[in-house]
């Protein structure tokens, strides 16, 4: 997904968010404002968001000297929605389309994001989700594709998220690869929070390698690069990872709630809509 | 008031706004905030908000060629409010207390802001607003001052809120001179805008002479500071004009509605509450 103009107060707003949680000198985040302020005119509108939200939560750390500003809230979400497990487990397990309630519940799972927001009541939040219509749902194509897959890719997001990301992928009963980011940023989800979620009892864990808040493809190590390409099955959960790869020439399911309206046009859907879409089926 | 961290993502944002009214040019408005992403490490936080919004607006006209981008939308605020004028004039005379009821009108005219909104159902804003409790109501110092006041400056902030300015100023029942902006700025009151709403039956019409979305005093003419020092008594109208004069050594009557978390933070209110202030009583 390219850069839109809507696109870049919402830089400055997240340079702002972050910049605060890292630091209270107001003197500091002033001056980050000004380098992210400067950066603008450096972005080309052909790029995708994450490539900017790369750049920016970089500057963040140089000019906070703060790697992870996140760190804390990340262990917090992630011992929420492990609080919520037994009864969402509960709930997908009692459910008839136990595959369905599953991905609706890892979709739930995407409102936890402090990108976009940094406050929430994730109980509220994922019960709200839950009772949502899908606005796209390529459900049909994605259970053929389930059943002829070996081995399925699943790029993760956030971390908290990835507790329900483990529901999904018991549901999925395949073996699974989940991705994570190569360092942190935002509180996108990186290895050990993949650990804290329990995403090592159900899948193996490897980092994209990528310092974006999004899978960009040429941020990403070989690795990556080559699981990615011969994936029979790939799996892209939230905001960043479609607005890195929505693009690309490779067969992907979305699944992601449109939490900003920028994404909500780009899918051609209405803001707050929930996601389950396939490309190059 | 000072500039907070929060404004400057905000200057992005109405920079944008303003450029999408006055352009569909995108390549346009990207340069637009390119240069206003420059213009940020040029904000001292001593500054009071609007400086910075008259540089952002003198950028827009610059970068686009309009000089009033909000032009037909004041008019039809205008239009809109001047339809309301009788079921409004008539709320007002079957008051038990046509002074207060007046004076909440006019502050739910400040519903009528594109700085901060540019979709509203005015008839509604109006009405959830006239309904609201006053988060600070210095009311009966308010009623002193009127009493004993011979000439009152009123001045004014937003186009269509103008009208309801007029049936204020009707009961007000003193000889009054009405500020406008010296020049289009968002939408912002102009001479021609208070002579649409009415206004040149009931009060006389200055400008100030600035620029600025807010009377900042150091970019006003003399006769309208001559006035401002001499007058026995100032209501401000708005945001703007609370930014620009919350710490002046004069006694003034804020009315407005604090539709920003800032200026709420600020006044030690929540957002979207209404308040009549008087500072140096």
């Amino acid at each position: 997904m390219k850069t839109y103009l809507d696109c870049i107060p919402c830089f400055l707003d997240q340079a702002l968010r972050a910049g605060r949680i890292a630091t209270n000198d107001e003197k500091t985040i002033k001056l980050l404002l000004d380098e992210v302020g400067d950066m603008i005119k450096d972005i080309p509108m052909e790029n995708v968001p994450p490539v900017t939200g790369m750049l920016i939560y970089k500057k963040i750390r140089e000019t906070t000297g703060i790697d992870d500003p996140y760190y804390k809230m990340k262990k917090k979400s992630t011992e929420n929605a492990l609080s919520l497990y037994p009864s969402l487990k509960e709930k997908v397990e009692c459910c008839y389309d136990s595959l369905l309630k599953a991905i609706r519940l890892a979709i739930a799972g995407n409102v936890i994001d402090f990108g976009v927001n940094r406050t929430l009541n994730l109980e509220n939040g994922i019960e709200i989700t839950l009772n949502k219509k899908f606005a796209i749902n390529d459900y049909n194509e994605f259970k053929k594709n389930l059943n002829k897959a070996k081995k399925i890719l699943y790029i993760g997001d956030n971390a908290g998220e990835a507790v329900l990301d483990k529901i999904l992928i018991e549901e999925l009963n395949k073996p699974v690869t989940y991705v994570v980011r190569g360092i942190p940023v935002i509180n996108d989800v990186i290895y050990e929070d993949a650990i804290d979620a329990g995403i090592g009892e159900v899948a193996d864990i490897i980092s994209s390698g990528t310092t974006a808040p999004g899978t960009i493809l040429n941020t990403c190590n070989d690795d990556f690069i080559d699981r990615f390409n011969k994936a029979d099955m790939i799996i892209s959960k939230g905001m960043g990872n479609y607005e890195a790869l929505s693009e690309v020439n490779r067969s992907v399911f979305f699944l992601l709630k449109a939490k900003c309206k920028v994404i909500a046009n780009d899918l051609g859907v209405q803001e707050n809509d929930i996601v389950l879409k396939g490309i190059n089926l």
